[in-house]
Protein backbone atom coordinates (compact mmCIF):
# COMPACT_ATOMS: atom_id res chain seq x y z
CA UNK A 1 0.00 0.00 0.00
CA UNK A 2 1.64 3.23 -1.09
CA UNK A 3 2.02 5.75 1.38
CA UNK A 4 0.58 8.53 -0.64
CA UNK A 5 -2.44 9.20 -0.96
CA UNK A 6 -4.14 11.91 -3.62
CA UNK A 7 -7.90 11.61 -3.75
CA UNK A 8 -9.42 13.10 -6.51
CA UNK A 9 -9.66 12.74 -10.33
CA UNK A 10 -7.54 12.64 -13.07
CA UNK A 11 -9.19 15.47 -15.12
CA UNK A 12 -9.26 18.19 -12.51
CA UNK A 13 -6.51 20.90 -12.85
CA UNK A 14 -5.50 20.97 -9.69
CA UNK A 15 -5.60 16.77 -9.31
CA UNK A 16 -3.77 16.76 -12.40
CA UNK A 17 -0.84 19.42 -10.63
CA UNK A 18 -0.17 16.59 -7.63
CA UNK A 19 0.20 14.20 -9.97
CA UNK A 20 2.29 16.20 -12.12
CA UNK A 21 4.79 16.79 -9.51
CA UNK A 22 4.26 13.37 -8.38
CA UNK A 23 5.35 11.62 -11.56
CA UNK A 24 8.20 13.89 -12.30
CA UNK A 25 9.57 13.26 -8.51
CA UNK A 26 9.23 9.28 -9.41
CA UNK A 27 7.04 8.71 -6.39
CA UNK A 28 5.07 5.85 -5.54
CA UNK A 29 0.93 7.25 -4.84
CA UNK A 30 -2.68 5.33 -5.28
CA UNK A 31 -4.83 7.88 -6.40
CA UNK A 32 -8.07 7.36 -4.64
CA UNK A 33 -11.43 8.53 -7.01
CA UNK A 34 -14.19 10.64 -5.32
CA UNK A 35 -17.38 10.12 -7.26
CA UNK A 36 -17.98 13.89 -7.81
CA UNK A 37 -21.35 13.11 -9.78
CA UNK A 38 -22.73 11.78 -6.39
CA UNK A 39 -21.32 15.13 -4.32
CA UNK A 40 -18.62 12.85 -2.49
CA UNK A 41 -16.86 16.11 -2.17
CA UNK A 42 -18.90 17.90 -0.52
CA UNK A 43 -19.66 15.46 2.09
CA UNK A 44 -18.06 13.42 4.85
CA UNK A 45 -15.45 11.25 5.68
CA UNK A 46 -14.15 13.80 2.02
CA UNK A 47 -15.14 16.89 4.19
CA UNK A 48 -12.67 15.93 6.99
CA UNK A 49 -9.82 16.10 4.39
CA UNK A 50 -10.66 19.40 2.71
CA UNK A 51 -13.14 21.35 4.60
CA UNK A 52 -13.56 23.94 1.38
CA UNK A 53 -14.96 20.43 -0.66
CA UNK A 54 -12.52 20.42 -3.38
CA UNK A 55 -10.36 18.02 -5.05
CA UNK A 56 -7.47 17.25 -4.08
CA UNK A 57 -7.18 16.14 -0.94
CA UNK A 58 -4.13 14.51 -0.34
CA UNK A 59 -2.23 12.09 2.71
CA UNK A 60 1.53 11.07 3.27
CA UNK A 61 1.27 9.20 6.23
CA UNK A 62 0.58 11.52 9.05
CA UNK A 63 0.49 14.52 6.84
CA UNK A 64 -2.79 15.46 5.63
CA UNK A 65 -3.14 18.46 3.23
CA UNK A 66 -5.33 20.00 0.23
CA UNK A 67 -4.94 23.22 -2.10
CA UNK A 68 -2.95 21.71 -4.56
CA UNK A 69 -0.14 23.92 -5.00
CA UNK A 70 0.24 23.77 -0.66
CA UNK A 71 0.84 20.17 -2.26
CA UNK A 72 3.19 20.69 -4.56
CA UNK A 73 4.85 22.88 -2.36
CA UNK A 74 5.35 20.32 0.14
CA UNK A 75 6.40 17.40 -2.25
CA UNK A 76 9.50 19.39 -3.94
CA UNK A 77 10.88 20.57 -0.36
CA UNK A 78 10.21 17.22 1.50
CA UNK A 79 11.37 14.76 -1.83
CA UNK A 80 13.89 17.49 -3.29
CA UNK A 81 16.35 14.73 -4.04
CA UNK A 82 14.29 12.58 -6.16
CA UNK A 83 13.38 12.90 -9.09
CA UNK A 84 13.26 16.08 -11.40
CA UNK A 85 14.83 18.72 -9.52
CA UNK A 86 11.60 21.55 -8.91
CA UNK A 87 13.26 23.53 -6.26
CA UNK A 88 15.83 25.92 -6.39
CA UNK A 89 18.17 26.58 -3.29
CA UNK A 90 20.09 29.55 -4.75
CA UNK A 91 18.89 32.88 -3.45
CA UNK A 92 18.94 34.44 -7.00
CA UNK A 93 16.97 31.56 -8.70
CA UNK A 94 14.55 30.90 -5.93
CA UNK A 95 13.53 34.28 -5.82
CA UNK A 96 12.48 34.44 -9.43
CA UNK A 97 11.06 30.91 -9.51
CA UNK A 98 8.87 32.47 -6.12
CA UNK A 99 7.88 35.86 -8.43
CA UNK A 100 6.51 33.30 -11.88
CA UNK A 101 5.12 30.56 -9.10
CA UNK A 102 2.72 33.61 -7.99
CA UNK A 103 2.62 35.34 -11.06
CA UNK A 104 0.67 31.67 -12.48
CA UNK A 105 -1.20 31.94 -9.39
CA UNK A 106 -2.64 35.56 -8.93
CA UNK A 107 -2.70 36.42 -12.70
CA UNK A 108 -2.78 33.33 -14.97
CA UNK A 109 -4.88 30.72 -13.21
CA UNK A 110 -7.75 33.58 -12.45
CA UNK A 111 -8.20 34.15 -16.00
CA UNK A 112 -7.23 30.87 -17.34
CA UNK A 113 -9.19 28.94 -15.15
CA UNK A 114 -12.24 30.72 -15.69
CA UNK A 115 -11.54 30.34 -19.57
CA UNK A 116 -10.94 25.96 -19.53
CA UNK A 117 -14.19 26.57 -17.98
CA UNK A 118 -16.17 28.31 -20.63
CA UNK A 119 -14.62 26.71 -23.70
CA UNK A 120 -13.76 22.82 -22.58
CA UNK A 121 -15.99 22.10 -18.96
CA UNK A 122 -19.01 22.74 -19.86
CA UNK A 123 -19.42 21.10 -23.01
CA UNK A 124 -17.64 17.84 -21.20
CA UNK A 125 -19.69 18.32 -18.13
CA UNK A 126 -23.24 19.17 -19.82
CA UNK A 127 -23.58 22.57 -18.99
CA UNK A 128 -24.18 24.21 -22.05
CA UNK A 129 -22.31 26.41 -24.43
CA UNK A 130 -19.53 28.49 -24.08
CA UNK A 131 -20.81 32.21 -23.20
CA UNK A 132 -19.43 34.20 -26.42
CA UNK A 133 -18.83 37.59 -24.72
CA UNK A 134 -17.68 35.97 -21.32
CA UNK A 135 -14.72 33.78 -23.90
CA UNK A 136 -13.94 36.94 -25.57
CA UNK A 137 -13.35 39.32 -22.83
CA UNK A 138 -11.34 36.32 -21.49
CA UNK A 139 -9.14 35.94 -24.12
CA UNK A 140 -8.44 39.70 -23.94
CA UNK A 141 -6.86 39.34 -20.71
CA UNK A 142 -5.09 36.25 -21.22
CA UNK A 143 -2.97 37.94 -24.09
CA UNK A 144 -2.60 40.53 -21.81
CA UNK A 145 -1.19 37.89 -19.19
CA UNK A 146 0.74 36.00 -22.31
CA UNK A 147 1.87 39.76 -23.11
CA UNK A 148 3.96 39.76 -20.16
CA UNK A 149 4.86 35.72 -20.33
CA UNK A 150 6.56 36.51 -24.34
CA UNK A 151 8.69 38.91 -22.66
CA UNK A 152 9.85 36.70 -19.46
CA UNK A 153 10.36 33.83 -22.14
CA UNK A 154 12.41 35.88 -24.80
CA UNK A 155 15.23 36.14 -21.86
CA UNK A 156 14.76 32.93 -20.10
CA UNK A 157 14.02 28.89 -21.52
CA UNK A 158 10.95 28.61 -18.73
CA UNK A 159 9.02 30.31 -16.69
CA UNK A 160 11.27 29.29 -13.78
CA UNK A 161 14.46 30.30 -14.95
CA UNK A 162 16.95 27.92 -17.27
CA UNK A 163 15.73 25.16 -15.98
CA UNK A 164 11.98 23.54 -15.96
CA UNK A 165 10.69 24.07 -12.14
CA UNK A 166 7.24 24.14 -10.19
CA UNK A 167 6.43 27.63 -11.82
CA UNK A 168 6.28 26.01 -15.02
CA UNK A 169 4.55 22.70 -13.80
CA UNK A 170 1.59 24.41 -11.87
CA UNK A 171 0.55 25.75 -15.80
CA UNK A 172 0.64 22.22 -17.61
CA UNK A 173 -3.17 21.56 -16.73
CA UNK A 174 -4.90 24.43 -17.78
CA UNK A 175 -2.81 25.13 -20.42
CA UNK A 176 -3.17 21.48 -22.30
CA UNK A 177 -7.06 22.10 -22.11
CA UNK A 178 -6.65 25.04 -23.70
CA UNK A 179 -4.17 24.29 -26.41
CA UNK A 180 -7.43 22.13 -26.95
CA UNK A 181 -10.02 24.81 -27.64
CA UNK A 182 -9.82 27.35 -29.95
CA UNK A 183 -8.02 29.74 -27.12
CA UNK A 184 -4.80 27.98 -28.51
CA UNK A 185 -4.86 30.84 -30.78
CA UNK A 186 -3.85 33.39 -27.93
CA UNK A 187 -0.71 31.33 -27.09
CA UNK A 188 0.20 30.35 -30.91
CA UNK A 189 0.20 34.32 -32.02
CA UNK A 190 3.22 34.20 -29.24
CA UNK A 191 6.41 32.39 -30.89
CA UNK A 192 8.27 31.89 -27.26
CA UNK A 193 5.21 31.26 -25.42
CA UNK A 194 4.50 29.05 -28.36
CA UNK A 195 7.55 27.30 -27.64
CA UNK A 196 7.86 27.40 -23.92
CA UNK A 197 3.84 25.31 -24.46
CA UNK A 198 5.08 22.68 -26.84
CA UNK A 199 8.06 22.42 -24.03
CA UNK A 200 6.65 21.43 -20.80
CA UNK A 201 3.76 19.30 -22.24
CA UNK A 202 5.99 16.99 -24.28
CA UNK A 203 7.68 16.29 -20.50
CA UNK A 204 7.67 12.49 -20.32
CA UNK A 205 5.93 13.22 -16.51
CA UNK A 206 3.01 15.00 -18.48
CA UNK A 207 2.02 12.28 -20.70
CA UNK A 208 2.27 9.73 -17.36
CA UNK A 209 -0.87 12.07 -16.31
CA UNK A 210 -2.60 12.12 -19.55
CA UNK A 211 -1.94 8.24 -19.36
CA UNK A 212 -4.07 8.41 -15.87
CA UNK A 213 -7.08 9.75 -17.22
CA UNK A 214 -7.13 7.29 -20.11
CA UNK A 215 -7.42 4.46 -17.66
CA UNK A 216 -10.24 5.53 -15.03
CA UNK B 1 21.80 53.00 1.85
CA UNK B 2 19.65 50.59 2.52
CA UNK B 3 20.49 47.35 0.58
CA UNK B 4 16.83 46.41 0.56
CA UNK B 5 14.32 48.81 -1.36
CA UNK B 6 10.37 48.43 -1.80
CA UNK B 7 8.66 50.60 -3.78
CA UNK B 8 4.93 51.29 -3.25
CA UNK B 9 2.71 52.81 -0.84
CA UNK B 10 2.53 52.06 2.92
CA UNK B 11 -1.94 52.14 2.41
CA UNK B 12 -1.44 49.38 -0.52
CA UNK B 13 -2.64 45.63 1.42
CA UNK B 14 0.10 44.07 -1.02
CA UNK B 15 2.75 46.61 0.21
CA UNK B 16 2.03 46.42 3.65
CA UNK B 17 2.41 42.46 3.31
CA UNK B 18 5.75 43.10 2.48
CA UNK B 19 6.70 45.92 5.24
CA UNK B 20 4.87 43.39 7.59
CA UNK B 21 7.33 40.52 7.25
CA UNK B 22 10.26 43.16 6.85
CA UNK B 23 9.70 44.87 10.60
CA UNK B 24 9.32 41.24 11.80
CA UNK B 25 12.50 40.76 10.76
CA UNK B 26 13.91 43.22 11.77
CA UNK B 27 15.74 44.20 8.85
CA UNK B 28 16.53 47.57 7.45
CA UNK B 29 15.14 49.16 4.61
CA UNK B 30 13.91 51.81 2.60
CA UNK B 31 10.25 52.45 1.52
CA UNK B 32 10.18 53.94 -1.87
CA UNK B 33 7.60 55.74 -2.42
CA UNK B 34 5.51 55.52 -5.63
CA UNK B 35 3.38 57.83 -7.12
CA UNK B 36 -0.10 55.85 -7.96
CA UNK B 37 -2.03 59.61 -8.37
CA UNK B 38 0.38 60.26 -10.83
CA UNK B 39 0.37 56.99 -12.73
CA UNK B 40 4.07 55.79 -11.73
CA UNK B 41 3.37 52.57 -11.51
CA UNK B 42 1.96 52.11 -15.06
CA UNK B 43 5.01 53.64 -16.71
CA UNK B 44 8.65 52.95 -16.91
CA UNK B 45 10.80 53.01 -14.52
CA UNK B 46 8.38 51.15 -12.72
CA UNK B 47 7.08 48.42 -15.22
CA UNK B 48 11.07 47.67 -15.53
CA UNK B 49 10.86 46.75 -11.77
CA UNK B 50 7.18 44.70 -12.55
CA UNK B 51 6.09 44.27 -15.81
CA UNK B 52 2.34 44.31 -14.62
CA UNK B 53 2.36 47.54 -13.45
CA UNK B 54 1.08 46.93 -9.63
CA UNK B 55 3.12 48.04 -6.09
CA UNK B 56 4.99 46.56 -4.66
CA UNK B 57 8.22 45.51 -6.48
CA UNK B 58 11.40 44.79 -4.21
CA UNK B 59 15.08 45.04 -4.70
CA UNK B 60 17.85 43.26 -2.15
CA UNK B 61 20.79 44.29 -4.00
CA UNK B 62 21.10 41.74 -7.35
CA UNK B 63 17.76 39.75 -6.57
CA UNK B 64 14.45 41.61 -8.06
CA UNK B 65 11.13 40.91 -7.31
CA UNK B 66 7.25 41.46 -7.76
CA UNK B 67 4.16 39.97 -6.25
CA UNK B 68 4.23 40.67 -2.52
CA UNK B 69 3.63 36.92 -1.73
CA UNK B 70 6.63 35.97 -3.46
CA UNK B 71 8.95 38.45 -1.85
CA UNK B 72 7.49 37.49 1.58
CA UNK B 73 8.35 33.72 0.62
CA UNK B 74 12.36 34.75 -0.32
CA UNK B 75 12.46 37.02 3.12
CA UNK B 76 11.25 34.29 5.10
CA UNK B 77 13.84 32.07 3.23
CA UNK B 78 17.00 34.11 2.98
CA UNK B 79 16.94 35.79 6.65
CA UNK B 80 15.27 32.86 8.05
CA UNK B 81 17.85 33.20 11.56
CA UNK B 82 16.62 37.21 12.16
CA UNK B 83 14.20 38.31 13.40
CA UNK B 84 10.74 36.49 14.07
CA UNK B 85 10.75 32.72 12.73
CA UNK B 86 8.28 32.76 9.93
CA UNK B 87 9.26 29.26 8.69
CA UNK B 88 8.86 25.97 10.15
CA UNK B 89 11.21 23.51 8.47
CA UNK B 90 9.45 20.68 10.18
CA UNK B 91 7.79 18.35 7.82
CA UNK B 92 4.64 18.42 9.29
CA UNK B 93 4.44 22.15 10.61
CA UNK B 94 5.45 22.90 6.89
CA UNK B 95 2.76 21.10 5.14
CA UNK B 96 0.36 22.39 7.59
CA UNK B 97 1.50 26.33 6.85
CA UNK B 98 1.81 25.97 3.51
CA UNK B 99 -2.00 24.35 3.39
CA UNK B 100 -3.09 27.64 4.77
CA UNK B 101 -0.88 29.99 3.16
CA UNK B 102 -2.82 28.80 -0.18
CA UNK B 103 -5.94 29.53 1.77
CA UNK B 104 -5.47 32.45 2.06
CA UNK B 105 -4.25 33.52 -1.18
CA UNK B 106 -6.85 31.33 -2.65
CA UNK B 107 -10.14 31.10 -0.63
CA UNK B 108 -9.77 33.96 1.66
CA UNK B 109 -8.25 37.05 -0.23
CA UNK B 110 -10.28 36.83 -3.44
CA UNK B 111 -13.24 37.83 -1.71
CA UNK B 112 -11.76 40.03 1.52
CA UNK B 113 -9.88 42.31 -1.12
CA UNK B 114 -13.13 42.96 -2.96
CA UNK B 115 -15.19 43.39 0.03
CA UNK B 116 -12.23 45.80 1.09
CA UNK B 117 -12.01 48.03 -1.97
CA UNK B 118 -16.34 48.26 -1.64
CA UNK B 119 -16.31 49.32 2.04
CA UNK B 120 -13.02 50.73 2.73
CA UNK B 121 -10.80 52.06 -0.75
CA UNK B 122 -13.54 53.09 -2.29
CA UNK B 123 -14.40 56.19 -0.41
CA UNK B 124 -11.26 56.81 0.23
CA UNK B 125 -10.31 57.04 -2.94
CA UNK B 126 -13.37 59.20 -4.22
CA UNK B 127 -14.47 56.73 -6.15
CA UNK B 128 -17.78 56.59 -4.93
CA UNK B 129 -19.93 54.53 -1.87
CA UNK B 130 -20.13 50.94 -1.88
CA UNK B 131 -22.74 48.80 -4.15
CA UNK B 132 -24.86 47.54 -1.07
CA UNK B 133 -25.68 44.30 -3.09
CA UNK B 134 -22.07 43.48 -3.71
CA UNK B 135 -21.17 44.01 -0.23
CA UNK B 136 -23.73 41.71 0.66
CA UNK B 137 -22.75 38.99 -1.29
CA UNK B 138 -18.75 38.78 -0.83
CA UNK B 139 -19.98 39.32 3.42
CA UNK B 140 -21.90 35.46 2.91
CA UNK B 141 -18.55 34.04 1.01
CA UNK B 142 -16.20 36.01 3.68
CA UNK B 143 -18.42 34.19 6.32
CA UNK B 144 -18.21 30.84 4.64
CA UNK B 145 -14.72 31.15 4.47
CA UNK B 146 -14.63 32.26 8.08
CA UNK B 147 -16.52 29.36 8.81
CA UNK B 148 -13.68 27.01 8.45
CA UNK B 149 -11.30 29.35 10.07
CA UNK B 150 -13.02 29.47 13.09
CA UNK B 151 -13.13 25.28 13.53
CA UNK B 152 -9.55 25.25 12.70
CA UNK B 153 -8.51 28.38 14.91
CA UNK B 154 -10.75 25.92 17.64
CA UNK B 155 -8.23 23.35 17.86
CA UNK B 156 -4.88 25.71 16.74
CA UNK B 157 -3.57 28.99 18.25
CA UNK B 158 -2.97 30.49 14.41
CA UNK B 159 -3.57 29.23 11.20
CA UNK B 160 -0.13 28.39 11.08
CA UNK B 161 -0.65 25.87 13.98
CA UNK B 162 0.90 26.78 17.64
CA UNK B 163 3.01 29.52 16.38
CA UNK B 164 2.13 32.90 14.08
CA UNK B 165 3.76 32.02 10.49
CA UNK B 166 3.42 33.12 7.40
CA UNK B 167 -0.58 32.38 7.00
CA UNK B 168 -1.39 34.36 10.04
CA UNK B 169 1.03 37.40 8.54
CA UNK B 170 -0.76 37.11 4.94
CA UNK B 171 -4.28 38.08 6.58
CA UNK B 172 -2.86 41.15 8.46
CA UNK B 173 -3.46 43.89 5.75
CA UNK B 174 -6.49 43.51 4.21
CA UNK B 175 -8.12 42.17 7.89
CA UNK B 176 -6.81 45.15 9.22
CA UNK B 177 -8.79 47.77 6.86
CA UNK B 178 -12.15 45.46 6.85
CA UNK B 179 -12.53 45.53 10.84
CA UNK B 180 -12.25 49.22 10.12
CA UNK B 181 -15.75 48.59 8.46
CA UNK B 182 -19.52 47.12 9.03
CA UNK B 183 -17.83 43.88 8.18
CA UNK B 184 -16.10 43.70 11.26
CA UNK B 185 -19.24 41.91 12.46
CA UNK B 186 -18.15 39.08 10.51
CA UNK B 187 -15.18 38.38 11.93
CA UNK B 188 -16.63 39.36 15.55
CA UNK B 189 -19.58 36.87 15.30
CA UNK B 190 -17.31 34.39 15.93
CA UNK B 191 -15.16 33.84 19.15
CA UNK B 192 -12.02 32.11 17.58
CA UNK B 193 -11.46 34.15 14.55
CA UNK B 194 -12.09 37.35 16.59
CA UNK B 195 -9.52 35.84 19.29
CA UNK B 196 -7.22 35.34 16.30
CA UNK B 197 -7.83 38.79 14.82
CA UNK B 198 -7.06 40.58 17.76
CA UNK B 199 -3.88 38.66 18.27
CA UNK B 200 -2.15 39.26 15.10
CA UNK B 201 -3.14 42.79 14.75
CA UNK B 202 -1.47 43.61 18.18
CA UNK B 203 1.94 42.59 17.07
CA UNK B 204 4.77 44.95 17.62
CA UNK B 205 5.67 44.68 13.89
CA UNK B 206 1.89 45.24 12.70
CA UNK B 207 1.90 48.57 14.62
CA UNK B 208 5.61 49.49 13.32
CA UNK B 209 3.72 48.80 9.53
CA UNK B 210 0.73 51.30 10.75
CA UNK B 211 3.31 54.06 11.99
CA UNK B 212 4.60 54.00 8.46
CA UNK B 213 0.98 55.05 6.80
CA UNK B 214 1.32 58.19 9.74
CA UNK B 215 4.64 59.55 8.94
CA UNK B 216 4.24 59.04 5.07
Amino acid sequence: MAAIKVHGVPFSTATMRVLAVLHEKDLEFELVPVNMAAGEHKKEPFLSLNPFGQVPAFEDDDVKMFESRAITQYLVHTYKDQGTELLFAERKKMAEMSVWQEVEAQKFDPVASKLCFQLFFKRTLGMGEPDEAAVAELQESLGKVLDVYEARLTGSKYMSGDQFGIADLHHQPVVHYLVGTPAKAVFESRPNVSRWVADILARPAWAKVLAMQNSS
